[in-house]
């Protein structure tokens, strides 16, 4: 019996019968996998044991071979033998089964490409999709659908994507503790054909996935990645780990999966620019996933805590501040109204301390009216041993109810607040382990609601043919050129060859002046006294030239450039290079050594929009000087954004572009002025397409600079 | 029956008979507090419960008063009336009870001042000493002594002093689901007698005491509580919370407790500079705690991780780095030993992944080998459900034993790992909830084993008579003149009253020169056009003279100070101020508006020694840029390091010095200079003696510069 054909993901997650291929003999994987399944509710019926001895097990029947199975098999879960996977890939194919879960491991992650090769070859030539292999399987719980050795978790609306199995597992077993309802599971292993790309693109269409979790060491396409997250976060949230933030984290990655981990900061940059969350900890992520799918959204920034006890509350207000909440006090009307029914040792403040007498009515009352002032509110209970807190518990439950606003619960600890902790989530209510939790966890969901609309992520190449070249000669004066070609904004200039030039230039211009070596061969014009500033008049502009001349002797010497004087600038640096994984990213920061030493530069993956161009520029710690900090002028962010979005398009109307540095760029009061350019060929320089950050930023800041 | 005195201290945790006084009625504190001392094993013949109606409960006989309880009372417990406690006190301090827990709240709490003040009064006349009121009781879990309403931990060495009861409650429910033991607690609430300083003194000298853990909010005495920490720190580990780190974490500590938090910033400095381990969660204080009892010492910041299953892997070796740990690849040897004796399937980097199938004897094998090149490591072990996890508890537990060196175990998750998590603690080692936690843990646990020895911290004016009183006139001569005296490098220089004087100054000096206006109405001289840079000679020296005149116009001008012009220096800045809580503070700085935007400042409590100078000067994020980042000259580290430790001194031997700001100080490749000086002193501007860091730090940077 051959079933009618579903497309893969709805064969891969509601499957209406599902092989078993593999041995389950008792205490082997597929017997466990067999019994979760069974545990889990499919029905027996609509599965089949594929083996070369046709054995069954726990009542489910075996057959030697798929054809014989007599079922509509949309699905097959696989733990046969790595040698013998192609084959029964091949197998599945033929008998009409869309997408096969190998969790057989022993593939690439052991030096098997062959094999691996071979699995994808099938994929490919019969249309069969793969999930793995070496994976641990999936999960749908509104299929009870749970081919997989980790933890059953409740059903919900959290879907979580994981590069690692072990990691999901741990996820769904904390989940599991912690109430937080799952959609779907899936581990995808080695990604030999399917990968997150693919399972972004479903669950960001999936109706039961309110929040999409994702766990991630490398990914495969970079920008094509980057294309369908961006797709996920415009419809629901996405939290996402990405593992290998430091070089032994990302050493780890290469030697777990082989393949390549991007530098991590353009990840970073990558990940915020699409509107997905980034996290770090799986317990962060089960906070915001509880948060997200039980909480109202988190409107603003100003938090309430109302506790009964000091210490942990004080604790909270401390971590609240820290992830960027407002812990303002209340109003003198709100304070009046708490103390018209408060008893008089309750503290009024920020947090709101009940102390240990607070009561259901309490919590109820307070937080109620609390939060027609507040965007959201922790509830705090550190319970002690005997006192029962399940009307604290029905208290905050109502609470929420009556407000409308976002309310997280904190009580503990554990065993103490078991019974009001099963109350507050029979009634929809999440608990968080800690105050803190809670705190950064609205902080993250207050973040979320508050962010600005994302331009979608372009892929390389796709949206822009190639406008023109770049100029034969990449020489300052052509370079220069070229960017006012390109409608950046650049000082007027004169490329002379002789001291006359020069002084009839300089008095075009206009005095004091700057001038430049030209020539091939110095690159770093400063360090090579190449440099002449504030040039006041002819006298000094023929002394400037000889000298210049005198810097390149010996060496290709074609003339200098010759700038009016910028004064009054703040100084910054717009660069660009490419990264393996992203293609065109762009760098922004102030110029001199603090920003070096610091590494504090804005990073995005290019191209740019007005609204990210202006979070890059206030993304750096020393954003305050740009801004104007202890009475100095402020600089024009406005044309300084501009800037940075022409500089992003221009790798895409330019692809031979492979690194540019606009170093320094003056941003004046009104406007702003690139100082001096540096562009690297693509091909003319191999070595540095594989720049990564932290050299490219050296490298950059120690440009000359003509004022 | 009176009882031969003990001191208060041993009174408190070992007393031989203890009186509960208050209501016993069931429902009522007193009724779980006596429920709980019988549960923890305190003998019932050594208890007599003291209430009006002689009311005893639970087989313990009560009495209407304490002389007819007839037994050897050295401590009591307090449940009474806040009203009663006086008279309660009062007749504890009769029958020569030596020590009362006064759990009763509704004192300054609540603005009853009176109340405590008559606790105080009965104190300072009797002798009696009152732990409270208002706290949550004691623990002595190796005298069976646990008269307080929160959770009764296992017996160990850690030892816990917590302002707040709740916290402590938090804490020891945590340690008893986490293993960790507990030797002592003490929840000393409004601390109206014995306090925090007591508590420290105490456990230092205890020998029952391996760790303290502290949970602070205020001190009383900044100093004394500071001699106490460092006198604790110096025998044993000591793990600080202090809450009330931001705005509103301050606030709220105020209401809270009525009392002021000093600033945070002063407050991180002197835990620092005490050698006390600071943290700002409870997880992350048991974490420690664990790793301080059940880990031999982390010797060094080499750490391997061994793991079975990848992404939990990779996630504790970003922790890892991050936290400062080193994740160094195995040795060629190691990984060739490595290779020996494990399956092809095992990645031998740093994490070793043992992959799903690490056995008992692939942990304790690879354990073992691996710690005789790393410091410590880090047992993962991310549980399917269907695997036993005992055995490999068996082995990291064995190979524990072989090497002798710190194992971190992340056993994971909870339920499915309960008996291997059982395993380990029976046999003595901690485990971790994530390997993130343990690798946080290890690092933490590295730095106190690696930490410098420190010198203690003097109370303020306790070691040093008053050298001298300051000048009358601080104006710059006479306050540079004075620094001089003091053995402070001031370039040499010349107040001089006309240009004539000023000519001869310059040539006596030698050019390039500075001239700066003296005026007591100008203090920001360069604000004023009060300073000229560069002077070239005697024509620019009579021009710059008649400037400053000029600028001085209709004030009060004394003349000028002519210095020579400093070049090629770092400049930076020092100060000095008092922090209401800790009295002298020693602040450090670069120059610059990225320092001022980024609170780039480094602060310690004065005095320093030269190796705590050190520090100040590495730890600020600038401290590249002086050691001579990018190809600038490293400035003279060991000079500045003189100058700070000679600065720190000054407030002790000069105690009229409210203020002191030293602005630029010139950091020369040899040597250092300071370039200008601004004093404040106590009484002129009493305002400014309340200065916190922030407003001090922004005044000490606009101040002017020389050069």
């Amino acid at each position: 019996m051959e079933a009618i054909p579903l497309d893969p993901m709805t064969a891969l997650f509601t499957p209406r019968a599902v092989a078993l291929i593999g041995s389950v003999g008792e205490g082997r994987l597929g017997y466990h996998l067999l019994r979760q399944m069974l545990d889990g509710g499919f029905p027996p019926q609509n599965l089949a044991i594929v083996n070369p001895r046709g054995q069954g097990a726990l009542g489910v029947p075996g057959f030697p071979s798929l054809a014989e199975a007599g079922l509509p098999l949309d699905m097959a879960v696989v733990v046969a033998p790595a040698a013998s996977v192609p084959q029964v890939l091949e197998e599945c194919a033929e008998v009409g089964i869309r997408v096969a879960v190998v969790i057989t491991a022993g593939f690439s992650e052991v030096g098997n490409i062959a094999g691996e090769e071979a699995i994808r070859e099938i994929v490919r030539r019969t249309g069969l999709r793969v999930v793995g292999p070496n994976c641990a399987g999936i999960v749908n719980t509104h299929h009870r659908l749970f081919p997989t050795l980790e933890t059953r978790p409740p059903a919900g609306g959290v879907s979580l994507v994981a590069q690692s199995g072990a990691l999901g597992g741990v996820f769904l077993a904390w989940a599991k503790e912690q109430g937080l309802g799952v959609a779907k599971f899936v581990s995808y292993g080695n990604a030999a054909d399917l990968n997150e790309v693919d399972f972004l693109r479903y669950l960001a269409e999936d109706p039961q996935t309110q929040v999409v979790a994702l766990y991630l060491e490398t990914v495969q396409d970079g920008r094509a990645f980057l294309e369908a997250l961006s797709a996920c976060t415009a419809r629901k949230p996405v939290v996402v780990i990405k593992a290998g933030r430091t070089g032994s984290g990302q050493r780890a990655t290469l030697s777990h999966t082989g393949s390549l981990a991007g530098a991590d900061r353009v990840y970073d940059a990558a990940l915020r620019q699409c509107g997905a969350i980034r996290v770090t900890t799986v317990e962060e992520m089960i906070d915001l996933c509880l948060g997200f799918t039980a909480l109202p959204p988190v409107r603003g920034r100003r938090v309430v805590i109302v506790t009964n006890s000091g210490g942990p509350g004080v604790l909270a207000a401390d971590r609240a501040e820290e992830a960027g909440l407002e812990v303002a006090e209340p109003s003198p009307a709100l304070r009046e109204h708490l103390a018209s029914f408060l008893p008089p040792q309750c503290a009024l403040g920020n947090p709101i301390d009940l102390t240990v007498e607070g009561t259901e009515e309490g919590y109820r009352r307070v937080l109620t009216a609390v939060l027609k002032e507040y965007d959201a509110a922790i509830a705090l209970n550190i319970a002690p041993a005997y006192l029962d807190s399940v009307p604290l518990a029905r208290g905050v439950v109502e609470a929420a109810r009556e407000s409308g606003k976002p309310i997280a619960p904190a009580f503990l600890p554990g065993p103490i607040v078991a019974d009001a902790v099963a109350y507050l989530r029979a009634h929809g209510l999440p608990n968080f382990p800690t105050g803190e939790r809670a705190a950064a966890a609205l902080a993250r969901l207050a973040e979320y609601s508050l962010r600005p609309g994302r331009q979608p992520i372009i892929r390389q190449g796709a949206s822009l043919p190639s406008v023109g070249s770049l100029p034969h000669s990449l020489l300052e004066p052509e370079a220069m050129a070229w960017l006012r070609e390109n409608g950046l904004p650049v000082p007027e200039f004169r490329f002379v060859h002789n001291a006359e030039e020069a002084r009839r230039a300089a008095r075009e211009i206009g005095y004091p002046v700057v001038m430049k070596v030209v020539s091939p061969e110095i690159l770093h014009k400063s360090e090579w006294g190449g440099v002449v500033l504030n040039i006041a008049d002819d006298e000094e502009v023929r002394r400037a030239f000889e000298h210049l001349c005198s810097v390149a002797e010996g060496r290709d010497f074609r003339g200098a450039v010759v700038y009016p004087m910028v004064r009054g600038a703040h100084e910054v640096l717009v660069g660009l290079f490419r990264d393996p994984q992203f293609g065109p990213v762009l760098a922004f920061g102030l110029g001199g050594i603090y920003t070096e030493v610091l590494g504090d530069v804005a990073l995005r993956v290019a191209p740019v929009d007005r609204s990210e161009a202006g979070e890059m520029i206030r993304e750096i710690r020393g954003y305050p000087i740009l801004a104007g900090a202890r009475g100095r002028a402020a600089g024009d962010l406005d044309a300084l954004a501009d800037l940075l979005v022409r500089v992003s398009w221009l790798p895409f109307q330019y692809p031979e572009i492979a690194e540019m540095d606009l170093n320094p760029v003056f941003v004046l009061p009104v406007g702003v002025l690139v100082g001096d350019v540096r562009i690297i060929r693509s091909g003319a320089n191999v070595g540095q397409l594989q720049a990564v950050i932290p050299q490219t930023f050296c490298r950059v800041s120690s440009a000359p600079s003509p004022s």
